[in-house]
């Protein structure tokens, strides 16, 4: 069946597959000097936004993405109180962090205003997390604010896929940075795409971490309906060899003062779980 | 970006989604009595079977689905030697429970003659089970195949989605049935759709099948990329108290004599885990 022009498409060309969503209007564009945003009504998933014609969040799915870049490391890390977020200017990601007490200050360093702002108009569910005490947001490149800082227990890179902006937050010499940046026992975390489609990019990217002087990795797959093959993943990585990133502080998780949608501490460990082919390519890498 | 004419897509009304494939050519279109079956060759999926309207199987893809219906409940049960399938005329499903051993008879009833048929043609690695010794395959109404036997240790109703031939495989007179046809200790399995779109076939489905007289149930999640979601699920039921499906013979799985593509030990024990909303809406069940 074809599809008319009350659906927007995302080709995800290396798959040879689309992802179509059914509009209700556009709500607005904005053509900045580093990438366009869109902001669709859709029928079923809320408000979406779409960021070079690919999809970042939707309202009916995002907390999934938010919650599994955050809580893991959030209840992997034995004390976690600063951390910076690389990205994720819709704020979600800020959002799930702000839930543990434990946590005195984020920042957030998002290089393209227009998210944010677009985030407060249309997704003022996540970005009203901006409002918060601990919380600074700063526009300006990632990559050289994690050259001058240092002592963050915990960084999320909450970036767009490795072409544009965010090619740079891929490379080796980005994490690098981040592992100097971080204090002892301290976890990087990194969007890291889908099994079924990217392991071109997951591979390397394993290697990268490693090579820049990290201890340690940790992938967990989940359910992202929105992302191409519905299945994506983050990896964790940890500074030294204090972090075992396959346990967690189960009895906190397990008692977590806040709501999820998707995260509990059975799902934490499920996450950590991967099937034959990923390890048989894993293990060759 | 509009998809043209190269793109097979599969629209979900119910949750405003569509998932597309890039099509190289359309190989075969059978317009039989009971559903049209069209064959078509993808650019990255291989061969694609769909039946009226909806992807059945993918080449990249159909063993995710094919070995999550069928071994999680073969390493469960705790001496399986009989077996059917309702539906499954592709043949992947009796592909994967005959790498089992201990596997005596299945017998496949698959309504439609030329879902098998070409299967054969098409889907050659799949079809190829059928071929062995201990299969049979009928063509034949499966709930009133169903009715008239016994004895069986699993059943497996591997089926379309309840609209069209299907319906009545989701009934609960079709589940005491099959709690009538299995023997003591026995599992059925049912594929039970996507938790993100679908809880409202789900949920039902969970309180037909117990009040149909099953002891238990379990759900299993796992990532399909083309079907709506990219998340699916099976739902096994335990005929009477004395099969505890959150357990499993672990040692058999992990020592598994063959090969599987995304099935394992990790993963059976992994996929039975639900995430928040999924274990609060079941609750209200």
């Amino acid at each position: 069946m074809a599809l008319d022009k009350t659906w927007f498409s995302e080709i995800c060309e290396e798959s040879g597959t689309a992802f179509s969503v059914k509009i209700q209007e556009k709500l607005h564009t904005e053509e900045g000097s580093l990438q366009t945003i869109d902001i669709y009504a859709t029928e079923e998933y809320g408000n979406m936004m779409v960021i070079d014609g690919f999809i970042m969040i939707t309202d009916r799915d995002n907390q999934i993405y938010h919650e599994m870049i955050s809580h893991p490391a959030l209840f992997c890390h034995k004390n976690p109180r600063k951390l910076a977020i690389i990205g994720g200017g819709d704020c979600g990601t800020l959002k799930e962090v702000l839930k543990h007490k434990s946590i005195e200050s984020v920042t957030l360093i998002e290089i393209d205003e227009n998210v944010v702002l677009l985030a407060k108009k249309f997704f003022p569910v996540l970005a009203h997390a901006a409002e918060d005490d601990r919380a600074t947001i700063l526009h300006e490149n990632g990559a050289e604010w994690i050259r001058k800082h240092s002592d963050l227990d915990i960084i999320l890179i909450d970036s767009t896929d490795p072409v544009g902006p965010a090619q740079e937050l891929f490379s080796e010499e980005f994490y690098r940075n981040c592992h100097k940046a971080l204090a002892d026992g301290g976890i990087m975390v990194q969007q890291s795409e889908s099994p079924l489609y990217h392991m071109n990019i997951l591979k390397p990217m394993q290697k990268s971490i490693r090579q820049a002087g990290f201890a340690s990795t940790q992938i967990q797959h989940f359910f992202q309906s929105s992302y191409p093959s519905g299945w994506w993943t983050c990896t964790m990585a940890a500074k030294d060899a204090s972090t075992d990133l396959s346990k967690f502080n189960e009895q906190a998780s397990t008692d977590k003062p806040f709501d999820t949608f998707y995260y509990n501490a059975g799902i934490h460990k499920a996450s950590m779980v991967s099937p034959e082919f990923f390890k048989r390519e894993m293990e060759e890498n």
